[in-house]
């Protein structure tokens, strides 16, 4: 157990003495507040969770309940998103001692030390600031003399007045022609969120047969695209399909040395100088930070920034996804999804678990993998939109609490981080869903659902619109999974108790989308501050890196390292 | 424990009398053989292996244990398919364990019987049919007088024919013009495995830098789209994309009565009259059983048939892969990929588990599973181009071994099918390895490379190529999953001791794409074997269907259910 003291504003405290520390350079009043990390199981709440028992669904799961176990984000311009947890295996007492858990973890403090730019990514010695990308919660947080709210926002309106130029066709090709598809070279981070985002909002900007809401019917004004692999078929993949002479590029590496992306820049440089075009990192932009190679070279269009405050997986909302969403949808839809986000960071802050839904989401999860053992968790979202939302939650959950020591490097003695897969509904229905229901492992389940589509392009087929179907589906597969079905077959039983919780809302908006990733980036940081591990670094990423580096060397490997190099045709 | 008496021609058993049932008509002299269905548990092997310690892999993985832990695929046309498990934590005694649980539990035996035509899907009373649209392993099969082998070889010919005459224009759109995309309509079996493996060959038949190999630089005939949610958005993205006037359409159903499926062909005839064809359903090719209402139906242009002994998940070498990869690449592609499985499947009957790749590979996942208690496996393609692969592989595996009850539907004491999840490396190394190597759970993994990429467009950078670099980074991966790394920070320690496997071959082509399909089939038909269960049937999809149809009806709902439905819109 570790005590130490930390800075931080909280709403309503007194304040007190100023910050003394001189690499924190807060520019504002602050307070000091006793913050403790403790490990999970050094909590009175841990050792009273482990004498609990899960009710059982199929004897509370009433109509009542799915009307009361709602928590909501309200999003502003009347858009809300709500988190149902009736299917969940918790009662009263034990969200009585989750709250209890919460308030002697201190995670709504911790959430404020995060927010207010706290060096809280504690091995790395960085601050963890993915937050304020989107808006500002507990004050402006200064570094080296630079306001880093301000910074995060001047480079968002570099970029939607780059974008705007290119969509006014001011900024054009080399041949002069308008830009008409944007790629993004980037892994990982600078991947998975942005073409996940990308995705979920293509049909909404795209219908022409919608009702009228905010963006609907202005259409994509660039096709995107994405290259990530270093497997070389992934960009002739793309680079197949499209005119590279009338591509605008997206470079997208912080550290401005990732191997993948560089090596994919090389390619593309090559189909480019193909397709004629005599400069082509005229045609590549750079999204990087400051101190990066990438960034100390003119011979790009142009480059926008980040730091290294925001972390690869948590960069959705800062340049890395901003570029390529601002230049396919315009940058008044990239804006709204980032006050929907910044809405659901600002619900984050209450203390309260049953007004707070990701905090509650947290806590039930630690429930549920701590104490009911469950081994993993589906995502599950009944909208073809959201494909690539489960991948991209797979990456900022395991990646981030898929930790096997404290924030202080020690050992822990308790489970952390699930595995986290997914895949959208009805789809999944017809694939794994099968041992979701009668397999021996119990896997809980995190629902997400529409009243409405996209697109609006829909008939009415047997009686009912394909959206009514959708959701048919999804409340009979709550309920399934809840409360089983006796049979005489055992074959045909199902035994139930199959917890999950649903996110809903009317349509899946920019805002809405933006409140949905925050949400699930809120979670996945509760669940670390219980935990008690950082959830900001990736140190188990090192030593693959460290072995690739050895094998395209010429020094002498690990015998067994050099065979396998061998029959993959690396190494002779 | 049951006991019954199987039917089966085993090649150098002597023949004894005749098959008596009635409802089983081979046509052929058959033996009997005595093969007895009892519970994993009851087996000596089992307690066997209770005992047995896995060997710790940082002390045996050396070089030589990689060269001579590999098991192998001769596929014909010198290709070859490799199985390399040095970095699986089994040593010769587990393994000759291993083998005695095969022998034990008459794996060969019992898919001798799977490939001779027996009932072995027994709760739908259904023989299990798929090996035998690739090629006869085992005697012809007869049901009802008719040849099944020449049944599914007869609907490959008649795709065949159907695709030249597509391809050469003489079948053409309503308004004359040729096809110049084809969209496959289905969910499931349907969809997964053959958009899984369009994908997988696209590059390799599009490639126009290719070495001369068979396919290569033939380029695609048509351009195949899927649609497969009920969600209205999936359909209205793809029909937005493509010409509905010059798209033929095939509609998948074995059943003729999926829901997705119909409702998504009213979207399609929807949409093909907007676009002004009169007649819609003469674009619209149907893929079904003869007696469903599909088959009876005149209006479609033309209808390929199987039958209810290929099971959806089963389906890619069927006509439900054949039709859309044939129109797609060609028959002959289709060809290929058939031989290769067929040449794999062969392999399979192999008693020697050693010999066996996807037996061994099955033995050793149930000694993960069930002995070192790891509660699921991530399928790691390092090639873009199976990037479905693994979702497909989801659905095979967790639709057929996630069950709870053996084959005579009594519940088991054991753990049957883990969750089965992936993405292509090197992108899962920049998500979700972290939780791989430093997480609290141990996942095994099953790594898939080739030596060679698809396209051949490759640049060499900083010394190397992509494809070295992607191969390079395979290499260490294994190694460093299996060794770890001792560091005085315990952040940066690697426990190491992750086993993995690895299946690699020089270049991913339809024949390779065939066998690593009919491996994994294989693979979770013997796992389902050694659990004796009936890995054919998937009784837990049909309580959701029950209840969905409740909710679109307008009978009295269950409470929960009620407002479930209630507030996801589909009942007020």
């Amino acid at each position: 157990m570790q005590r130490r003291l930390a800075l931080v504003k909280i709403p309503g405290f007194e304040y007190s003495e100023a910050h003394s520390d001189p690499l924190r350079d807060f520019n504002e009043e602050i307070i000091m507040s006793e913050v403790q990390f403790r490990n999970f199981d050094e909590t009175k709440a841990y050792k009273a969770l482990q004498k609990l028992q899960a009710p059982s669904l199929s004897a509370v799961l009433d109509g009542k309940r799915v009307t009361s176990c709602n928590s909501s984000y309200e999003l502003g311009k009347q858009e809300t998103l709500h988190y149902n947890y009736a299917a969940k295996q918790v009662d009263n007492q034990i969200l009585s001692v989750l709250q209890e858990l919460s308030d002697e973890q201190q995670l709504i403090d911790k959430f404020r030390l995060i927010a207010s730019g706290e060096y809280m990514n504690s091995g790395e010695n960085r601050r963890v600031l993915h937050h304020l990308t989107r808006g500002q919660l507990a004050g402006s947080v200064s570094h080296e003399g630079r306001d880093l709210g301000a910074f995060y926002n001047e480079q968002n309106s570099r970029i939607a007045d780059f974008a705007e130029e290119v969509h006014a066709g001011r900024i054009t090709a080399e041949n002069g022609k308008p830009f008409s598809t944007v790629v993004q070279v980037g892994i990982g981070g600078s991947d998975l969120g942005p073409r996940a985002m990308y995705l979920a909002l293509k049909n909404h900007v795209n219908s022409s047969e919608g009702s009228g809401e905010a963006f609907r019917g202005r259409g994509e004004k660039l096709n995107a695209r994405f290259i990530s692999n270093v497997d070389p078929d992934d960009a002739a993949d793309i680079l197949r399909e499209i005119d590279p002479s009338t591509t605008l590029f997206i470079l997208v590496s912080k550290s401005g040395t990732t191997q993948e992306t560089l090596t994919n820049e090389a390619l593309v440089l090559d189909r480019l100088k193909h397709a004629g075009v005599k400069q082509p990192r005229k045609q590549i932009i750079c999204v990087t930070s400051e101190t990066s190679p990438l960034a100390k070279s003119s011979e790009y269009l142009d480059s926008f920034f980040i730091d290294d405050f925001i972390g690869g997986r948590y960069s959705s909302t800062s340049a890395v996804g901003g570029a390529v969403l601002s230049l396919a949808f315009g940058a008044d839809v990239f804006r709204e999804f980032l006050d929907g986000a910044h809405a659901a960071d600002a619900a984050a802050m209450e203390a309260g678990i049953l007004k707070n839904p990701a905090l509650l989401d947290a806590l039930i999860g630690i429930w549920e993998r701590n104490f009911q053992g469950f081994p993993s968790t589906a995502v599950l979202p009944y909208s073809q939109a959201m494909s690539r939302f489960p991948a991209h939650l797979q990456q900022m959950d395991m990646e981030s609490n898929g930790k096997h020591v404290n924030r202080d490097g020690e050992q822990l003695g308790y489970l952390t981080g699930p595995v986290i897969f997914g895949e959208p509904g009805t789809n999944g229905q017809h694939s794994f869903y099968q041992l979701l229901h009668q397999g021996t492992d119990i896997i809980p389940l995190q629902f997400i659902g529409f009243l409405n589509s996209q697109d609006g392009l829909d008939v009415n087929w047997e009686g009912s619109t394909s959206q009514q179907k959708l959701n048919a589906n999804l409340a009979a597969q709550i309920i399934a999974f809840a409360k089983g079905k006796k049979d005489d077959n055992p074959n045909k039983t199902f035994q139930g108790e199959r917890p999950s919780s649903l996110l809903y809302s009317k349509s899946l908006t920019p805002r809405v989308l933006g409140a949905l990733l925050a949400h699930f980036e809120n979670k996945v940081m509760f669940q670390g501050l219980v935990w008690n591990l950082n959830s900001f670094d990736q140190e188990g990423v090192q030593l693959g890196k460290v072995l690739t580096k050895q094998v395209l060397g010429d020094g002498e490997l690990d015998p067994a390292l050099q065979e396998f190099s061998a029959l993959l045709g690396v190494r002779s």
